[in-house]
């Protein structure tokens, strides 16, 4: 996905729950996540030998459900721009254009993308859910994570779809499901009403959380927005994509639901760069059903949604099985947010940048050089006046006028710094909140607004999981 | 630096020298290289301690020296396009205004990039190497490569130049000293002179390899062109500067040299892509001067001169420790050279792509992956029509009419091809004439012009030496 132009700042992230001695982080998401009213989320397991290579040993694959009960279905997407589109994401654009969504069956393993038959195969998945809980067919969509170029085990999954009902689970074990190479799920959630429940309150403690029990006979019972994701690329990139889906129980036309799940996303997502390819799976999607009896304004579920979509874009960063660190790059002052974001994410995907950060190197020469290397594709009328450029990192100036302004001392600062923002692979099974590295690259004049661009560094553990996948 | 549209067969490289036991591959170039008339090199070594870290061990740098005794001084040069192009930059630019260059001194160790005062310094030791030969020195180069942001070490370099001239080398020498992190020496040469003596030949085994004691009197002796270069980025990025210097005998006035310069280095230096940026120091210099005697038409350099730059862009890809496989993209039937580059760019840069091949696996997901998201940036118009794509690798057709045609066998045969073109370890210190990962991305329509790209795979020895420089 293309870079984003954060108009907000990031220090208004949702904060994290607290988990209990001895809980799982999906047990921790279970207990404390606030599910909108009137979803539900299930998951089955299955095992299949894949067609494509008959002699390998059976794999296992996830199905993951997310029912919307009503009494609304306003649905929106968004989807890859990759020219070569998953056939989930095929059949999505197709069902999204009548705006309306009863629920989404989630598979893993298998991407379903460039597999002969595979827009068929997807709507076959599709119908055999929507016949299991009694679902217009046209209402339900099929998204797949996994090998591109391989075909769904069409009657393994036709096998195990009619026992998906048996499997409720919580957020936190939807979020799990849907994981592929992700080292914990992510989710997210606030509350639309100020008064509404505290979301570690003992109020919420209870076995409501599934959110189908609540009672929704209340004028406006507090809605809830509750985001799910899974990570882009960095593992295992045959399993590359992204997905996100966000639930809320308040009453939100679809082309309301559309606007504003394209404004966060290109605010959260959409400045995400890891592997510097979007996958042909990519997918956003965003369900309201009204069962919280509440209308909400556009721009105060834009307000309320946004951090959530913040907070899982750096989650999705972060932990990725190969990202150390997290590198934010802040441009300032360039003349548009669409130059500013090309340079951006040049500097973040440069490979020398990348491998430098990872080892705790503070290479200045380096963001130097991926600069002045991005300025050439993007800036090509030059209107960038490079003299100007004042660099920061970590909130160091190391360049002004010119040239660097480097000693010993600098030199260990920044060390420090980048020691201090990578990883400690013992906390890889939750989230952490570590800072990023944080790159300023200023070109002070004008006062125009910032823009920010967020990647990961590049690790031996991305090299040897990339490369070891199939071998 | 961008991609080049290769309007010629590669098969046309000139054929590297044969080595002799215990040799060596410095020893077989200085042995075996044809050098023009009237060009001598020499070498020298010096340790200094950098001021930006005064507490480090100190730092060994090389000095070479690069000398046209005439009777013409031609030279043209093509700079990077860095944005922040390094002080050296600058100065060749400078001076090449004139097109006048009777010698080129470059040193390693230190880029002389954004640095206070580089150019300053760069003049400096211009004028000392000037003034140790005797030489104009406005007719003067300082070339370097090494860490940006660091100042050369002027004491020690201006210590050291005047011995310069005590240490003439041959041109294997020349190009084993402005190696960084090159795994050997690279150097091609051809003779202008279809009738001109045998590379291999006893006529050529003498004392008259540094060119400075031919005898030049003939009429015409038999023009001859040398390059010799050093390697881009792969390793230690630090010194991820491309140098390549070409030298001829040949009588060829400054404004038909830099035109040939220019379109050969389009297709050929310009057609690589390892790291994805472009270095500060990024530089190709040819010198003319006209010993030989011989004129020649600027159709008939072309001709000789290309298969040599070929070679050296090659060498350059597959001698970066980092490379395992080199990969070659070729693009065929698009409506442009630019957009087939810029996609071709894209997907030869792609980790996801690098890593599975350097891990010998045939994921062909990610090459379709790469291009529909290199298609999705750079063909916003939509003008190519995907569903026509063709991809063939090592000669395998694995996509066609929008699905894979994917089976045991030919994920077998594909890794058995992956597994033929890595690296031998055991040979990294010679040039190795191991074939390339060739994927061919088709749009049949039209019969346009192929358009080739070739970058380098993403390695483990990449990961460790890139992260581990300074730590």
């Amino acid at each position: 996905m293309p870079w984003m132009n954060l108009r907000r700042a990031s220090s208004a992230m949702v904060d994290l729950p607290v988990a209990r001695a001895g809980e799982s982080w999906r047990e921790t998401l279970d207990r404390t996540a606030l599910v909108p009213r009137g979803f539900g989320f299930f998951r089955r397991r299955l095992s299949f030998v894949p067609v494509e290579r008959p002699a390998s040993q059976p794999c296992e694959m996830n199905l993951a459900w997310l029912h919307n009960q009503g009494p609304e279905y306003s649905a929106a997407a968004v989807t890859t721009s990759n020219r070569f589109p998953g056939a989930p994401v095929v059949l999505t654009r197709e069902r999204l254009a009548r705006g309306v969504v009863r629920a989404i069956l989630v598979n893993t393993k298998v991407a379903n993308v460039a597999a002969p038959g595979g827009l068929e195969t997807a709507r076959r998945v599709a119908a055999a859910a929507a016949e299991a809980f009694s679902l217009p067919r046209e209402e339900v969509l099929s998204v797949s994570t996994g090998v591109i170029g391989w075909g769904l085990p069409l009657e393994e999954m036709l096998r195990e779809i009619p026992s998906l009902s048996q499997g409720a689970c919580g957020a936190g074990g939807f979020a799990e499901a849907i994981m592929t190479t992700d080292r914990y799920p992510k989710a997210a959630w606030t509350s639309l009403d100020p008064d509404g429940p505290d979301p570690d309150g003992p109020d919420r403690d209870g076995t409501d959380r599934d959110g189908t029990d609540r009672d929704g006979t209340d004028a406006c019972g507090g809605p809830v927005i509750l985001g799910v994701a899974k990570g882009a690329g960095m593992i295992e990139p045959h399993l590359a994509t992204m997905l996100a889906f966000f639930v809320t129980d308040a009453a939100v036309p679809p082309d309301m639901l559309d606007r504003v799940l394209r404004r966060v996303t290109e605010k959260s997502f959409n400045r995400l760069s890891v592997d510097s390819d979007q996958s042909t799976s990519d997918m956003v999607v965003a369900l309201a059903n009204g069962a919280s009896g509440c209308s909400v304004g556009e721009a105060e579920l834009e307000a309320a949604w946004q951090p959530l979509a913040d907070r899982l874009a750096l989650e999705i960063v972060r932990n990725g099985e190969g990202t150390s660190h997290v590198i934010e790059v802040v441009l300032k002052g360039f003349p548009s947010s669409s130059l500013a974001g090309n340079v951006g994410r040049h500097v973040v995907n440069s490979p020398l940048v990348k491998t430098a950060i990872f080892g705790n190197d503070p290479n200045v020469g380096r963001i130097l050089m991926a600069l002045g290397d991005g300025l050439s594709r993007y800036d090509r009328e030059g209107i960038m006046d490079t003299s100007r450029l004042v660099m920061t990192i970590a909130g160091r100036e190391v360049y002004r006028q010119g040239a660097f302004l480097l000693d010993q001392e600098t030199e260990e600062l920044l060390c420090a710094s980048l020691r201090a923002t990578a990883m400690d692979p013992v906390l890889a099974g939750v989230p952490q909140d570590r800072g990023t590295v944080r790159i300023v690259l200023d070109f002070p004049g004008d006062d125009r607004e910032d823009v920010r661009v967020i990647g990961s560094d590049l690790s031996d553990e991305y090299l040897r999981v990339n490369a070891d996948y199939r071998t």
